[in-house]
Formats: C-alpha cells, structure tokens, sequence
C-alpha cells in the first residue's frame, strides 16, 4: 500500500482533482465543471461521486492519508472559503463538510499559495526556506514562504502582493482601489497596455484589428513574436513594472528565489528578460546579482492539483 | 541569584548598555562615545572595561546569562558587522570578539530588529506574533516579525521597508537610488519635504530663518504646534506617505498591528493622524479597520538596552 494524498483546486470554471503520491507523481487525474452559480455542497458532491468510484478500483494499492485544496479566497487559518467575488457561494466551512466525505486531515489554502507549496515541494524550489512565487493568471497572485513556511500572516490574508500601490491614482482594480500591480501586471494587465499603447502610438499594429474583449494574451505574445511594436513594447513595460515591484518586495522579505509560474510566464524570456533588467537595477546594492529569478518547474496542467496535494504533504510531515 | 543579560546597542555617536533582568526591568545601565573612527575592538574593551568594573560590585547578586547586541548593518546569521556605512570598521566578526570577554551565549541583529524583539518582549507588541516595527529616526528602520519570529529572510537582509520605492526618479537616498520611503519618511525625509514647500508656497513661516543644516525634527514639530501651515502640510504629506507605504506592507504581510517608535514619532497625533487615516483608506477591504497603528510602548532612552537584552533572552528562551 502506497500512501497518497487527494488534491483539489477549486477554478472559477473548473475544479481539477487528482491523487498525488509523496514524490508529485500523479496517479489520477479528473476534471469538472465548478458550475459556479450552484452552491459549494453540489460541487463537493460531484467531486466525490468521480473520485470515489475512481479511488475504489484502486483502494487495494494506495491508502489515502489526507485532502489538500486550492481556493479562491480561501483562508488557512479557519478552514473556510471566505466569499469569493466569482462564485456564488457566499460563507463556505469547507474543513467541515470535508468530514462528511472522508474523516483524514484536510487543509486549505488559496491558489496561489498552493502553488508556492507546490514549487516548494515538487518543482522549482525544492530545497528553499525563503522564496516568493507570482503567478500570472487573470490577475496577479503570490504566495510567500519564510523559513520553510507558508507566510499566512495574521488573519490569514498574507502576500497579496497583486494589491500593492504601483501607480498613484492608477488603473481601477477589481478590489476597489487603483494602481494596484495586477492592474498592470497580469494577462488583463498587459491587455490593457497595449490598449493604451494603441491610443498613444501611431505605430501599426495586428492588435488593432481585434476588440478589446477578443483581445487575449496570447494574441499579444504571437503579435510579439513577429515584431509587433506595440506587443514588444507592452512586453517591457509589464516587465519593467513587475521587476521594480520586485525589488521592493525583496527588500521587504530577502527571498532566495522569485519563482514565475502562470499563463503570461508562458511568454518566457519576452517577460522574463526586461523583468530580470529592472529587478536588477531596482535592487538595494547588498541583493544585486543574488536574488534567482525561476520559472516555475510545475507543468501548467499539474500545478494546481499539485499544489493541493503538497499542501496536506507538508502538513502530514510536521 | 538573579538570571541577567547584557544589552549593548552601538550607534553612530553613542554605544549604550545596561544589564536586563527577564521582566525588562534595568538594572543598570551607562553609555560611552562609540569613537566611530577608531577600531571595533577598541570599542568593546571600552565597554567591557567599563560594564565589568560594574558588574563585579553586584555579581553576588547577579548571574550573566547571555549577551544581545543591536548594530547598524549587523547580520544575525553571521554573527557580523558588515560594512556599516557610518563606522570605520570594515567587517567584524562580533560573534568571535565576544567570546574573549564573555564565552556566554550571544546574538547579534540590526537596531530596528532589536527595537521590534524589544517591543514583543517588553513593549506594545507583547502577546502578538505578526506585527511590524517601523522606527523613525534620522533614516526609517523596520523589523517584521511573522509567527512569533524575526523575519530575516534567505541573507538576513529582510524588513528594509525605508528602501521600498514610493516615488518613481524621486529624491536621492543615502542607499544610492531614488524616491525609497526613507527620504521621504524620517527626521531627514520631513525636513526635505519642509525645504520643498518652503520653495513651493509662499506662506510664511519662522523656519524660512532656519538653514537646512540646522532644521531639527523638533523645530518642524513645535512650528506645526503654533499653527505654521508650512510645518502643518509637511506632517501631513510624510504621514500620507507613511499610511499608504504601510497599507501596502499589510498586503503583503498581515500583520496584527504596526508600532511605531523613535524621535519622529514623538510628533505624536501630527504624524499619527494622517499616518492613520491614510492607511485606513489605501488597505484592501478585509484589512480595514482591523490594522492596529500603535506607538511604542519602550522608553525612548531605554529601547536600545531593552532590544539588545530581549534579543538573547528570546535566544535563551528557545
């Protein structure tokens, strides 16, 4: 009998699930749809339907030690999902109806720190005790590890670095406020860059044949990639923003490592390179030409149920 | 026999030091001038000269149990001075001095991170686990603690929240770069910020008398209180400053409280209200009204000791 964990992601469109063993090998993996405007007991449900009849026809080999998940707006500390903006959910004790399906420790954390605990246990930094991930998605998320451990803060809300200040009176940001770094850095971020670029510039461009709403980050990438200016200056200047906020961050926390995980960090070095140029030149002397910046070494598909599973791994360990 | 430890802070001008009993209580405590032109060595001698002519007269009384030292550019894992940019010394393993005088358990950090274990240990931060120490003197100065813990991050660097940036190609700082928190917050920061109005307006004001070498803190504090509108804006610009900085600290670390501490925060509600009311307003909704901005509960002519002593008494503990 091999112990294994079951991982969980909970996405605003899908909710991916999977069986992980001790060393990240994935021995099953499912899809369904989360069905977002029904309530949370619904999606446990179908989520355990699947799982179940799958897990049976395998019970004889791998024994299940615990249930790791990933969430938006999900809160460490109480075990609860906490009113996420895109589901209709409302106030969600997920560790206790948790109970109902199988009684083995649960954990819970948002998806962005799920995906640093991933990182940390199965990917690209393995072995460190103090580094931050970003992920690059719709918006900008992050997840902070000092001394081995997840940074959760006070009241469990800890490492939104999407939600600091980066341009005074700047672009309106789905939590209220303006400027924040993920109204610049992120696939809608840079779509809105080049919306502005577009405005400001009279240079030619692919992108301005396609609507704002069609518009999608890949779209800017391929436009990029044949020497699209406004694309390659979008690119820099997502860059620029991300890398000086960075350097703040790393003066704040002395990471050893940044690691980029997400969609636009698919964009590879047309991000990485100008990211990498202003983190450098915006570090206090004492970090310059030490701070690692990594993509993430989580395949795109398997991060997430990953990152649920390292969760309750981490956990079990302690 | 009374278990003690020996504090030692060394400043630019001044090293202080004080024996310090488990409940922070002083038991005695002298200073001498720290001489920054001539060797550290030559310093400790000083001070142990001094402190054990001292302690030898109560040493039936007393047993020394440790020593806690706070140094500016002071690395806790190396147990070193490193290079500070105010002192002649170069680097100095203080870890290896010290066992000359005293082969007893010793720790070294930075002041402001000795300032924040004093203030966990003895301060406004007792019984809390997440808060942020900003001290305001002539730079800005902060130490974090997460989880009951110092955080130092990978290289011990961390918590230098008066080099996060905050206004793009602002003013020059001491670091080498431009527009950092500091030079903006702290005794120097409002004295530029007084220089600029000064220049900008023109209101009068009995500091138009004063030259830039000579404008102390003190002098824009007791301008404000006679109602100087000069004095009065520059309060209120360095606490928005101050206010929105931290709002994006909280973002990244959820703390339970900040506590501020040092010559600037002796301005008290000139700085305190507008530091408040503008973090109130720049925190991410599930932040607000949950912050707590709190002054210093240590002694300002006593801080040092305590924070150098509760820095070995925390070690000891462990």
């Amino acid at each position: 009998m091999t112990d294994v964990t079951l991982g969980i992601d909970i996405g605003g469109t899908n909710t991916v699930f999977g069986i992980v063993d001790e060393k990240g090998k994935i021995i099953f993996k499912d899809s369904i749809s989360t069905n977002a405007m029904e309530p949370a007991e619904s999606l446990f449900e179908r989520v355990f339907e699947v799982f179940t009849k799958k897990f049976n026809e395998i019970s004889t080999e791998y024994n299940l030690v615990g249930i790791g998940m990933g969430a938006p707006d999900a809160n460490y500390y109480t075990g609860a999902i906490e009113n996420p903006p895109n589901l209709n959910w409302g106030y969600v004790d997920v560790k206790s109806a948790m109970k109902n399906y199988y009684d083995i420790p649960f954990a819970l954390t948002n998806d962005a720190n799920a995906a640093a605990i991933g990182e940390m246990e199965f990917g690209s930094a393995r072995g460190m005790k103090n580094f931050i991930e970003i992920t690059l998605g719709t918006g900008l998320g992050s997840g902070i590890v000092v001394d081995g451990k997840m940074l959760y803060g006070f009241s469990g809300a800890a490492g939104e670095l999407g939600h600091i200040n980066i341009v005074k009176d700047g672009r309106k940001c789905g939590c209220g406020r303006k400027g924040c770094l993920e109204t610049y850095v992120s696939a809608t971020g840079i779509k809105r860059t080049v919306y502005e670029f577009l405005a400001s510039s009279r240079d030619e461009s692919a992108m301005r044949d396609i609507s704002f709403n069609q518009l999608t980050a890949k779209d800017i990438y391929d436009a990029a990639k044949v020497g699209d200016k406004v694309a390659i200056s979008a690119f820099k200047y997502t860059g620029k923003l991300l890398g000086e906020a960075l350097a703040d961050a790393v003066a704040i926390l002395s990471p050893e490592a940044i690691v980029i995980f997400g969609g636009l960090a698919q964009a590879g070095e047309m991000i990485f390179a100008p990211t990498q140029k202003y983190m450098e030149s915006s570090l206090l002397h004492f970090h310059k030409g030490k701070i690692k910046l990594l993509q993430s070494g989580l395949a795109e598909g398997d991060a997430a149920v990953l990152g649920a599973s390292a969760l309750i791994w981490q956990e079990l360990k302690r």
